[in-house]
């Protein structure tokens, strides 16, 4: 199967990142916030590698973090999950997906996914030989079209993969189309992957629904997070995901041929933080959202208009509306190496032959000053 | 491909440290060592982590740590490594090597390989459409066939994956077999894919030989090893992998889809590591030969005969020497269940049908005082 493989390019991400570095760009293209999380979950896991053990742990995570994690999803999802047996500690949320994608498809098998799309999405279902059936969202409101769903679902839908909120959209899934993709999945007796990475970053009266909490959806659905987006660790690369005890065993049955497991000292300090109070989320939330609101105020005051926004790192500005007339790929390029600030082409996250959009991807996680910054750089240019 | 994956059971690993925790067994089963490594190491990543950032690194690893495994093939090795396209950072040795089966590999490629053979060979071959050729090796010697090998290899051949050291034989391939395999992979033009984790832990006159090394084998090898074993730090999962630029980048491909990055506070502690100095690495050499001596000696003086090992964590004691007369899968759930010691069958490790060895695999990589309380069970209940 190395040949999917050459098919596909270096990410966007990587392509993006180097030529912000080349030129000394603001970097609002891949990703990532630029200020650590808590200190506290920080010293603890210092504390840990200082003193160890730092040797295996066991393959499905330590015990500390999967309990963690089950009262995590308890506590904010009402989910009753069993430590022992649904859930799995993965290397970041991307070996979860990945393992996902080994784990449970098999070659022929469809999978129905949406597009925009995360990167990794494609090329494991490809690997594992699953057939991609997308459902196109547009900018700037990236609603689902009902009949295209539903067109994209057949006997042989082995899953759904969805990511809600949803990067590079920022769209939350409402509680009418989760119940939509419930009822086609149960319908066609599908499993969903729920990418929820972004699960805590949420906007406004917005709320993140679990696909995993609707009615006959808890024994088909594997629910992914990750420490790296919740306390802004993404270096850490430590992963959780959820799911029914037989679904968890299959997943991990990749998992332990792809990496076996992730260094415990790291897990225990990510155990620790889940259970933090609720200030701290809400805090997560309000400084990510007052993020969104000074930088979408930026690129409106330069003329911009921008797609819905209602969470995740990721704002989505419309190219056309002041003026430039070249590709998203072009405009990104363009205000990388001319106006000192990088961001991602929409269009890079999509798949489908002649898909394009008119939309550049920011990534607003970052301090206020460079937010700030940035946008004095682009008023400048433009 | 996920079907492929359904005839794997759980690891023998997890499968024993499981019956070993519930019989509170001293457990020489799992091979990792029971003191951690260098504590100034540890003390720099923990601070690392302390400090941060604890961002993504770039996917291929930060510059520090590929900087680092080049100046350690060419002070080892005497090779030529271009650390900006010969190196790849992946999350431990595991995922170099599902990295390079799902890189390199197309359904129908066969794929040469040693059998006594490591657990997570054969799946990821597997799940890359891969076919296996086996190679038997037997205790108590672990001699290559060279008709056999010779047969293995085919028009068809696209890679030889192989181990020296050699878990779990603690064979160490001799220039003579290296050439051989150097010879053959040349004349089918063949990849070798190399897992050399045990590089630094080989015993007496024996030195450990990279087959990257031989002539004609650079531009065709990867040479994956790990700070899990040179560090004694199994649990951070920080392996590396040294190719030709257009080999590393196709396997990169996998590792940007199965991973993408591995923590870089660890990666910058295992790039001081690595630059230790002749001191280190002797020591790490010494102190494990010292507890082969040691735990050899106690089976010795029990009656067991041992295969020969010039290297890694393991040593083979012979079941049938003792007149123990059931498979070595019973005796060594015997004497976790019974004598209070886990060890490992070394069939487990045999996948071509019918393969079986009276052999036990015991992980020597402890405490003297743990090593000594061992031999004392055992020398107890037989
Ligand atoms: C793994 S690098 C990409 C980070 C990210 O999530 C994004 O930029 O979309
Ligand atoms: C990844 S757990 C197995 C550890 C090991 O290398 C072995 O016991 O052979």
């Amino acid at each position: 199967t190395s040949d999917v493989l050459a098919g596909f390019g270096t990410t966007i991400f990587e392509v993006m990142s180097k030529l912000a570095i080349e030129h000394q760009a603001i970097n609002l293209g891949q990703g990532f916030p630029d200020e650590d999380g808590p200190a506290d979950i920080r010293h603890l896991a210092a504390k840990s590698v200082e003193e160890g053990p730092n040797q295996y742990p066991p393959m499905m995570g330590v015990p500390e973090l999967r309990q963690a994690v089950a009262d995590h999803d308890r506590r904010f999802y009402g989910l009753n999950v069993d430590w022992q047996t649904d859930v799995l500690v993965t290397s970041g949320a991307t070996e979860s997906l990945a393992a996902c994608m080994l784990g449970l498809i098999n070659p022929g098998d469809e999978v129905v996914l949406f597009e925009p799309l995360y990167d990794c999405y494609l090329p494991m279902i490809k690997l594992a030989g699953g057939i991609p059936k997308f459902v196109r969202l547009d900018p700037p409101n990236w609603e689902i079209d009902e009949e295209k769903l539903r067109a994209a679902f057949s006997d042989k839908t082995k899953l759904i993969l969805m990511n809600s909120p949803m990067n590079p959209t920022g769209k939350v899934f409402t509680r009418e189309e989760l119940e939509l993709i419930a009822e086609l999945s149960i319908k066609h007796d599908t499993y969903a992957i729920c990418d929820e990475v972004y699960e805590h970053i949420v906007f406004g009266q917005k709320e993140h629904l679990s696909l995993m909490t609707l009615p006959g959806m808890r024994e088909r659905t594997a629910r992914i997070a990750s420490a790296g987006k919740t306390f802004s660790l993404t270096g850490w690369k430590v992963g959780y995901l959820t799911a029914a005890a037989d679904l968890t065993a299959r997943i991990a049955k990749a998992h332990q041929f792809l990496t076996f497991t992730t260094a415990p000292n790291l897990q225990r300090a990510v155990a620790y933080g889940l259970a933090k109070d609720d200030a701290f989320y809400n805090d997560l939330k309000s400084s990510m959202e007052a993020k969104r609101d000074r930088f979408r105020n930026g690129l409106q005051r330069i003329g911009f208009t921008t797609a819905d926004c209602d969470g995740t790192y990721f704002i989505n500005a419309d190219i056309s509306s002041i003026g430039f007339d070249g590709t998203d790929e072009e405009f990104c390029r363009l205000i990388t190496t001319e106006a000192g600030v990088a961001a991602v082409p929409c269009s890079a996250f999509y798949q489908s032959e002649g898909a394009r959009t008119n939309f550049a991807r920011f990534c607003f996680s970052k301090r206020d000053e460079v937010l700030d910054a940035a946008i004095e750089k682009l008023q400048d240019f433009f």
